[in-house]
């Protein structure tokens, strides 16, 4: 990632100095950074989508953002496995939410393409916190429109390529399939990791053959490891990379809160020894969606995505 | 209320012995009533509407149904009050719940206009479970189609008499703006019963004074208890009358589960009374909105909830 | 109540010191008192009685005991409403749990009787926490023992007079019947308070009715206050009164920790001033049951019973 | 298994489509199946049966049913690890809740018996969700009257071998004990997997000894996987096999809600793989027992039986 | 309160538009409004204190600020009982956190102090969020070196009037005995109301008895309402005074999330009609202290704290 | 461990036998123990130090003695896998908790060594239960006194070689590095196990590095296993060891309940292993610190603390 030469107006953000500020204290911003609304400032920018009205099971991601940014006060900057301090080494600050209309998912999604236009323009990445995720297609529409078709990598436990719910062609589960359709993603690069749990019928796949989408499920990461992931991970260096982590491919002991949960996932130690495998690919974005804090018990899942987030910025 | 004379192919509907079955086990359907969906064979029809896509704040009323269902098992025939046995009285069953479409609220709204018409079309009368309060607009429709505008009595925090959010006319916060300016409420004839807590300003009550809708706060009934709703009962009798009850009405304390709690509300055994007080009038409908059991602690939201449907029941 | 004169080797008992031993910690005993399993000892026996297994629907008051003590380490020994240390006028301590057999109610009647002759003998009046109110029959069994019938008190949402459940004798809704059946209770002496909430048929009060016995729903006190209940309580001076307190006596919101709740009960504030109302009373014994801690959220149930068994041994 | 060809009058019965109807909507019923209480009409059953009476510690399971059925509705129906979709293999419903009685273990069991008549009549097999443990026994009778002995593969922290609790023959420590003597279970065809944690003395091991009882520990389980299970399984195939799968097989991090939560155990993807590992035996009828949703933080228990109870129709 | 002209450079705050920006999504500060950590642009500034390193039982508090922040979004600026707008009436801002120290309570009382020190010198009253009822004592220090000794409202279970806990001066039981042998309250301008539940003996009332402290016991509120309020707040018109209000004056049932909750206590809308009661008096400060996250199920205790702390916005 | 021949006047301490009393009652001690406050009586005492002064994030660790006293009634004595009966091998019990000044660390600290005298001179192994890490400083004086410096090895997310938190250097961030300036730990034989996270710069690790602190992060045992473990043991047989365990060196989805949670660590199995794995091992005195109660959600983490007692009892 090439930095772009910005003239800077205000100092070098960083989180606020927890031996001064004790963690239980200060209005919650992600990473206890400072609330920087304004993309020229910012390297990446962290961003929260409080949005679920693409959410056909339980709702409550809309509240994503604001528990992750509580849990995420806990987050230290230096990593020592990565050995970097993401806040040292680029401007990252809390951008603050976009406005969503909770009433529209086509209101929704114009909304957030509006307003990823400054960042886009400004040439900050984005590391934006759903929210469902539908959010992704926006997202991907802001991003492609500066890098062109980028490739995807996808945590989830489901493929989310379905055609549509109930008539709609929008919905948390539709996506990847209307990104490929818009031609939003580069061809033969788009992987998904965590895949498992059942599905409508043998069909469900087909559209996801049809397009050559790499596929590591659950069961075959289980098996295999860390080594299967480096292999089909090969073919996307070099390449512009979004990336996106639906919390849901993460076991529901770990990520309890989430809207459609499914057993047989991955632990905690193995995502972020994923997310930390993808050092060295150009990610151009990301987004890390579908925590629902209603459901999630003992806030274990907003702590994990807090992490998460932080060991994102680290691969950025 | 005529009884219609109609012509029943299966036995009068009772609900399952609890001496026989113990509470805890059994599918749950409302007050383990049998699931009958056929409006013909009923008088009265137990229906959820599992929906919450008008919902500005925090969602979970999809649940509603499926959770006042699951609490209604304790609920007993025999009312020592009102000296009442509703399911010996009328036909009355576990209909099931509408299809929604959680993806649209104009959809959905539809699909309730649709599948009221089999009831009306059989002079069942129908309480409804939400979901949210946005469902009473398309349930008012239903009911003028049959009865022209209607008298209607509102339990709520608030009046629900907004003109739109974001731009948009359908949601929690408009139906009874919506169902003044479509005709379908009779005019003098709305009282709103529990009123309190903050609004955007001092203007949001002129629509309600221009249409004279009547109105006892939370404070004016902590003051003067059941005198002041009596008093502005009188003029309901003989009418047909729409209740619609939003648990918001009573205490946080006593009914956490809901979107938009709002503190200084009734407690338990107020609105049990206020909804005794009903009894005598002509009611045609009724609805139980805004029960969200992802934010209901200990469940005695929908346990509250299950025991105003009965009330209602008893009074209908 | 006159004080036996016992000879005692054990200094007086005395809650520890919460200035030397903060609160937070200790065994958890009632009260922090010390536990003293010898009746020759006390005056007044806090007893447990974990069990649960009379119980038509909810299970779980077989905890109550432990979760009582835990919430009773609040407790201080000053009454400043009754002017009262009851720790200081009378020998009281924690005399452990009845042991009790999970699997069997016939053996549990059986070893409560049993325990309570060593308490009986001694003169040691008990304060026994359940459980399920099953238990006092047991109790009322071995208080008859030494007082013959005695006269009943009961705060309770239920009157717990059924004759059967799925063809057992013995269960939480049938004590009193059994025990007027057995003649544990003085003819005309038996109170019932708090009493609400649908039942089976009409016919439900016919044993009640047959037997006298007096009652106060919870809507006559709604709308009297003690008043009624001073009124009732005439004819109780002078006679050996045995106190039950079921805590479903108390709306949910106030005590949600339980197994049948009813809504529309008492206020703790209430509560409280009914054991209050107690005061000159002779009694010569008390239980309080049907406190379940795995529905308990935010343990204020327990907390609550703490108070009341403190209230219970400042009339005592 | 044959299938026996009968002749039904039912179509064949389909979960609910969830793009037709939301799945946070409609009554909970088992995998969204329609409620058939014909045991001619079915191929496999699935039937609850809520009853915790033979539980030593903390009581909830009789819950289980209702849970795991409002969990369930997130399941659809392709497996595509397994490559079977067992609802358009076979007839399956839920068939309902089997009628117990809360307050004896003994009238529970006769009835359990009772009812398992017109299913064993009609070669009809049965998926049964407790409850407790002690419920295996009466299933295993009803088993054996129609296949004599059977193989038995017990999922498990604890092996359930005890011979008593407090002088009783029957609790959920005992059914096992109690299967072997009646001869149920057929000689050295009965493998217990996931044993672990502290028990009594030395000698509890005594009786499976003598009776070899097969076992793999958990801690053998993490040390050599699949590997074990699959050796241990040889002498399986071939002979007609119950299986009785105890949640607490599963660790507490996986399974928080069951009464007797062991630490170490399974995860929810090594649960998975070993149900599935089951293919190709000849399974005539299983259970799922022991969870308790009282303790069942976020649901998560029930979600991870309803993916093993679907598990199991696939491997039936 | 004598509006001082201060020169503003930012324009009068404003909440957040709840139509622009639905009240799930932005980051949390107090009632949505921007964070201005300058006191000179405020006339009222509601600040955090996040400490409780004086709690003597269960902690907790010291993420009361973050946690009343989060749900203080519902709030909406006009009270239709009083009248009044107080976002429009007076310059109100978040204005963050007071730095404190987890680890000691002396250093944490200096840095309050000194942290008061730009808001006494401009003329910005306070309203502070706790944290617990320790952090009364370095508020009024503050208070009392711009005004003088002030007269005291305290709403609160518990009189703080201790001498001392563990050989310690300082703690949440102890702060005003502190203020008033420290010469910060006015003399027979002190009241309490709310007080309840048992003390550790009849001498615990001598220091209020002494010093005149007034009184209005939760029983006497109970029994004569409002007006004995009234009564004893007729001395306090035209005096500087201060409130501070502890959660647990409010009963458990309707604020569970508190350190040392006592049953019997005021509703929800007892303690918003006593708040409103205030009008009129010419108050220079306030806090509102004891709400404990960690305990407060469902969030209804930072609920109701939100809604206080509004209603005191109304009455400064 | 030699045996000092004691003459005991007490019967050898046995847990309750469960089959006499159910689980679910009695007065909760450490595995049902009976409660000895007499260090002659003892060979190892259990005792609680209910204490979270220390803490600079989320309080509640001082409820972790009475919580893991509650979980630990389901301890039974026998440990199949190591093949002993602690209970049966030492004399163990109840020592009950030392007495804490909430209000300060200092002082706690004086007290904590005090209190250990007795236990010291006896000769008597101490088995603490915190409360927060800050504890392990003077537990290792204490052990230091009669042992001189000793080998260390600790269980946890962080290192807690912190200087200083706000100027303190007495904190649960701080104690090993205080050990080690006071000459408590032996060179060379400190090992620390199940690091990971953040940290708040690459200097973090000097002291550590420094003071040739052994170190296996979480990374290292999820890689290499207990193979790492066993080689770095090597150098601590023969020496006194000293035990330490920080439960959050076990995964949140494990352990949720803890001040300073971890993603990223071990499963319970795990743990269970590796304190199994330091058996041999010449042990001095062990404490179990860090479980938070109220945020222990389903209370799995004071169960698995119950748990690694049982086991550190087996190894001692």
């Amino acid at each position: 990632m090439k930095h772009v030469a910005k003239k800077h107006h205000l100092p070098h953000p960083e989180p606020i100095d927890a031996l001064e500020h004790a963690r239980s204290g200060g209005i919650a911003t992600f990473m206890r950074l400072p609330h920087i609304h304004d993309a020229e400032e910012l390297e990446i920018a962290l961003v929260g989508i409080p949005f679920d009205g693409g959410t056909t099971y339980r709702p409550g991601t809309r509240f994503g953002p604001r528990h992750v940014r509580e849990q995420s006060v806990l987050i230290r900057p230096w990593n020592p496995e990565l050995k970097i301090n993401p806040f040292a080494k680029y401007r990252i600050a809390d951008y603050g939410d976009f406005s969503v209309n909770p009433l529209s998912i086509q209101d929704t999604f114009r909304r957030v393409e509006e307003q990823m236009e400054p960042l886009t323009k400004a040439g900050t990445r984005c590391a934006a916190v759903g929210g469902d995720h539908s959010l992704s297609l926006p997202l991907l529409r802001a991003t492609a429109k500066k890098y062109g078709p980028v490739a995807v990598i996808q945590f989830d436990a489901h493929n989310d390529l379905w055609d549509e719910y109930f008539g709609c062609k929008l919905s948390h589960g539709t996506p990847f399939r209307r990104a490929i359709e818009e031609g939003l993603i580069r061809e033969q690069s788009f992987l998904q990791v965590g895949l498992r749990g059942q599905v409508y019928s043998a069909d469900d796949f087909e559209f996801a053959k049809k397009h050559k989408v790499g596929m590591i499920t659950a069961e075959e990461f289980h098996a295999h490891g860390m080594k299967v992931f480096r292999e089909k991970l090969q073919g996307f260096h070099g390449k512009p990379v979004y990336i996106t982590l639906d919390i849901d491919c993460v076991d529901p002991a770990f990520a309890p809160g989430t809207g459609t949960p499914q057993v047989g996932g991955f632990s905690s130690a193995e995502i972020v020894e994923l997310v930390r495998g993808l050092r060295g690919l150009k990610i151009v974005g990301c987004d890390l969606v579908e925590v629902s804090p209603p459901y999630d018990n003992g806030s274990i899942t907003s702590l994990l995505a807090a992490n998460l987030l932080y060991e994102l910025l680290c691969v950025l």
